[in-house]
């Protein structure tokens, strides 16, 4: 039986795994595809602190270099479940069952594609879904951002202090976001709104991005905006299915301060769980946080097995 | 005025202002005397994930290299008073005022210190005050551990799962550790508790601790234990006088899941708020919420007063 199972092997489930080995527990991760996470098909990041300017690939061979320092066991396996019982947590994947003390769950979450056509070709080079992470390359320079929801708006808003002009492009008349954030968009002076315009086609060459090619819902005219950088905020899947525990509307997981689900022993990090940002930086720090909280989990559970003895 | 002023230049502060002066706000960094927080004194961290093995002052440069390539301003001066008000919040210093319209405030904690001989001497070369931090350069070693509060025992069930054995050395007969920590302490077979006992010198050489001197109050009875670590836990000072925030009993400031106080536009992260834990790991993820949030602080502002003018 493993003291620790750590679902994911991106910037969370690594820090996790540090953390749980460090602290003495058995541990393993279990990762779907390929170590990671997001980070792995960024192409810079210049907001982990430590590293001023990496690629995705380049700080995730850090990481893994830590998490081989550290002797980590990684397991290529999907979790398609997590059974509860008296006898701990059972992992059920493609292969045979694993059984642990506890869990940190760090699978991460992945924004959602519109499907317009270069929007794969470009993502990285200029097609970005992160305000936070990409907006800084940007700076003075126009850009277009798509989405009608709280998220599309909110980005919307953070950009404008940065980029020099911001077309924020909406295939209705108006955004289902929250009145408060409406107001607040109104009040940037550099946003062009696009209303009833679908998106077509990213313009780009081998640099990357030089244009969006958009065209109006009803006159079906075309118009190509020159911009360096396209933002699409469609919304966010979290790789959550696997476990039943208590989650948003949209299935992220709900923890509370210690990064405790509504399982007892199951932990959540990053991206996977309701939280007010989603980078390397706050990935970390849960992770950190959950290991931490696993290793108490155990010892409680110890001290309970002690004084059912004590008592007999 | 500024957009931002962040309180503190260790790791929190840095990666506070990375994120605010990516987000395009005007940031000024106010540290006391120089970069690197508590870090600046560690001898070697090995769990800030991307780095297997640093030394603290190294890891600390590459912190500055960070804040140097986003252009952080960064002054030396020390805030007395951060004083709130309708025209925004000034900070009181040695020199003149300085306005802003937001606070980061990562001021950091300081651990106390007990005042045996050797302790200050062997700081970070044998003698620590973190288990998360250093537990794992003693594993399967012998280690002291001193203290009787619930961090103490806490930290002692921590290290037990990882090195040889623990003589835990408290100066009463008991804990005052909460119950269940007392529970749970006892259930561990490698730690000899040595009661009613002081401490009276760390033994040691030029490789480090080799050893500590403790005295038996009442027979006056000195003892050498061998040991390789000695673990110091006698309470931790937040540097958190300088705002008149909420606060918990410890003067360790309350925030909510933003990183926002009890101040509208005044965020706190790391190791001076109330937190689970405090590594580099969560002091950076806390400030990449809290300068975010301070960023989102602004938007609001400025959406509010655009309402204003929308109404007349």
């Amino acid at each position: 039986m493993y003291d620790c199972v750590v679902i994911g092997g991106g910037p969370g489930g690594i820090c996790a795994a540090i953390y749980a080995i460090r602290a003495g527990l058995k541990t393993v991760i279990l990762e779907k595809l390929g170590v990671g996470g997001q980070i792995a098909v960024s192409d810079i990041i210049e907001n982990y602190p430590g590293f001023p300017s990496i690629s995705g690939p380049d700080l995730m061979r850090n990481f893994e270099d830590h998490a081989k320092s550290v002797k980590a066991e990684l397991v290529f396996t999907n979790v398609k479940k997590i059974e509860t019982g008296d006898e701990g947590l059972v992992m059920h994947t493609a292969k045979d069952p694993i059984k642990t003390k506890t869990v940190v769950i760090c699978s991460g979450a992945e924004p959602k594609h519109l499907g317009f056509k270069g929007e794969m070709e470009f993502m990285g080079r200029g097609v970005s879904t992160c305000g936070t992470c990409d907006g800084n390359f940007y700076r003075n320079k126009p850009v277009a951002v798509i989405g009608g929801g709280d998220t599309a708006v909110k980005e919307s808003i953070f950009l404008s202090r940065i980029v020099d002009k911001i077309y924020h492009i909406h295939r209705r008349d108006r955004f289902r976001a929250e009145k408060v954030l409406q107001d607040r968009i109104m009040s940037r002076e550099n946003i062009e709104f696009c209303w009833k315009s679908n998106v077509e086609e990213a313009l780009g060459d081998d640099s990357g991005v030089t244009g969006l090619r958009i065209k109006d819902i009803e006159s079906g005219k075309t118009r190509d905006l020159a911009v360096d950088g396209i933002f699409v905020f469609v919304g966010i899947n979290p790789n959550t299915s696997f476990v039943d525990c208590k989650k948003d509307d949209q299935g992220f997981i709900i923890t509370d301060v210690n990064m405790a689900t509504s399982i007892p022993g199951v932990f959540a990090a990053g991206d996977c769980r309701v939280t007010p940002l989603r980078q390397v930086s706050t990935a970390v720090g849960d992770a950190a946080i959950a290991a931490f909280k696993a290793d108490e989990y155990i010892s409680e559970l110890e001290g309970r097995s002690y004084e059912k003895v004590a008592k007999l």
